[in-house]
């Protein structure tokens, strides 16, 4: 929705449902609709909010609403919220909830279904109870569905799955995502050094990290600082793809400059002109194929690190094939074209070599960002298209001077 | 793995385990070791599979072998086989599966425990159970959590849900993802239109689904045809990048055509030959940002039919911005390179009109493309560079006809 009718709409909600609707819309709105509140509003708001939703919210928040709406938790709350806040975004503490019913392991499954009555409701995704021992160390966890299948005279400690998968908060949260899909997991404790349970991941806030990772992997290969809200102001969107923009005149510019070198060239075979856009072109196209597998091989962590040599083996040569047909087809079409079979013989040495480049820089670019500790994706199709431009005008119309000339 | 390491890993598997694996792995290498195996190795491993897992895998398996996997199978699991087979891939008909819990509303809780017990063991992901009648129409579902916090006493129809968010099987599965999301489900029934229960969706296929999605909006964009084994042959991958290079292939030569228009320009102004690439790369990033967001919200259906006029209006007065200031400041620097301000004023005007031109396309070109019932993502890159680049030649080698020469 435009962000005027937004907002609008915006005033029209009743204050007690704000909070939901906060938590629900993405990053970008969210953004739209606290800037659009006051203090006093934004306190009214999450003063409904637990913990768990607190600490999602509060990094957008103003910081004096933040302090006070700290005052008004109960210690474990403000602890909770605390300990969310100082993990990163890509940590598995910040994405974790408290949302999780404990029991003990020496009493019987009669007893844990009558604690369960008492309790009225229980949290959502509760698929699993954690059980702990005295000091909240996690002795293992017991599926609601083994507990409903199993005889009530049993004890938990004979039920209880003992090993179960754990997580631990400073963990990776994309890593946790991929051992949720791996173990088809609902919910899943999250422990400390200790083996102390501290809380717990499940699988709606995991199918929201999947989403936004694909998201940031798309919006990054193409050179967008972040998620957009597609109403964002102009100024706003102006912003978020600046920075790429520029780095692109950067490279544009530098490929111009390449070109500059061959002016002589140029000026006594002005076909050149014509013919260089598609080698540069072809290039592009093929590396940013290379490397759009690439980073997704990596983020779904199918490239160990002694593949690379391998992989880099098979991209070569899937281009050096690509660059013989199709240079053969577009050098007969030059020599068809311009009547001089070298043009036409260069054409195809030149997509070659440049499709051979594409290849070559569609694996080390990604391969190489990743051991810098730096994200893959970031800009990657910007970068090839950077380096198969400058290099496929080098590499033609240097060509085209030695043999042409 | 490497292929033949894959296939030497794959010989040692024990054959019980086949099955399981073939399941897990993804689509690429699946058919890799389909491709190892005869039909009576098949069999066997196939015939463990219920009919859940032979459904997703049928497609994939030599026409003889499914005939005589279907022998094997009683009249309900072959139906059901039959019945997921009959739907096409993105429907949810071929996503459901068959681990239902079923109860009658007329008992009471208590009884619902003890047939629960007698059950021994529940499907996978079983977050609630289906109430039906005796004509199996679902009634309502009864969340496991809320069976175990209320009172035993109480009857099913007095505590289930009974308007719980069902899916049809020839709904859109990327819709029902979305509703998973939004209703934080971790199972939903499938009815068909009688209301009767048929089936089960499971937030592990949605999970996958959202993957896939996501995958193939990567893929596409970048024009591959499809997922890519990273070990696949050479061949292989060959085969799948040749569509889209051949694409732009004629693309870059129409591009070539364009600049061969002005061939006479060229000769008489060289500098030209070094400035175009400049515009026309840029008005290919820029175009590439706008069309990557707008794929983006269309995939996330943010984007309804009455905003594509405002939405143009935004993206246009972006990519004015843009023009004005990056085109100045290459101009400026053209101007001091070349020592022509008109070349300079040329590079501004020509640089603004090419990003207006990559704004307006990178609008058009996904929304039409969704209003014909096409992947918007469809090699949305291929084209909007191509649309970018012949633009940009055109435009700036026309201005620099009528104003420099």
């Amino acid at each position: 929705m435009p962000l005027r009718e937004r907002l609008a709409l915006w005033q029209l909600v009743r204050t007690e449902r704000d909070g939901d609707i906060l938590l629900e819309v993405s990053d970008a709105v969210r953004e739209t609709l606290i800037a659009d509140m006051d203090d006093h509003e934004l306190l009214a708001a999450a003063r409904e909010m637990n913990a768990d939703d607190l600490a999602d919210l509060a990094s957008e928040l103003p910081g004096d609403v933040v302090r006070e709406l700290m005052d008004h938790l109960d210690a474990q709350q403000r602890e909770r919220v605390r300990s969310a806040l100082s993990y990163e975004d890509d940590q598995v503490g910040a994405l974790m909830n408290f949302g999780m019913v404990t029991i003990r392991e020496d009493v019987t499954l009669e007893v844990v279904l009558r604690y369960l009555r008492r309790l009225k409701e229980l949290p959502g995704h509760t698929d699993k109870l954690f059980v702990v021992d005295y000091d909240g160390v996690l002795k293992g966890v017991l599926p609601i569905t083994r507990l409903l299948v199993s005889d009530p005279e049993n004890q938990v400690s004979e039920v209880m799955a003992s090993e179960p998968v754990v997580f631990h908060p400073d963990e990776e949260a994309c890593e946790a995502a991929q051992a949720f899909e791996r173990y088809d997991l609902v919910s899943a404790p999250v422990v400390d050094r200790n083996s102390k349970l501290i809380g717990r991941l499940s699988i709606d806030e995991i199918v929201d990290l999947i989403r936004e990772e694909s998201e940031s992997e798309v919006l990054s290969m193409a050179g967008l600082r972040e998620e957009e809200d597609i109403f964002a102001s102009v100024w706003r969107s102006v912003r978020n793809r600046w920075a790429w923009l520029a780095v692109n005149l950067v490279t544009a510019f530098i490929a111009s400059r390449v070109i500059g070198l061959f002016n002589d060239t140029i000026e006594r075979l002005v076909a050149l002109a014509a013919l260089m856009p598609i080698v540069a072109g072809i290039g592009g196209n093929s590396g940013n194929q290379t490397i759009t597998m690439i980073v997704r091989a990596m983020a779904l962590d199918q490239l160990g690190q002694g593949n690379t040599w391998r992989l880099l083996r098979k991209e070569l040569a899937v281009s050096l094939i690509n660059g013989l047909v199709w240079g053969s087809v577009i050098g007969a079409v030059a020599w068809g074209l311009y009547g001089n079979w070298k043009l036409g013989g260069v054409m195809v040495v030149a997509m070659t070599l440049n499709l051979l480049l594409a290849a070559f820089m569609g694996v080390v670019i990604p391969t190489t960002l990743e051991k810098l500790g730096r994200d893959p994706a970031m800009g990657a199709s910007v970068m090839i298209t950077a380096i198969t431009d400058s290099g496929g005008f080098l590499i033609f119309l240097g060509l085209a001077t030695l043999f042409l000339l």
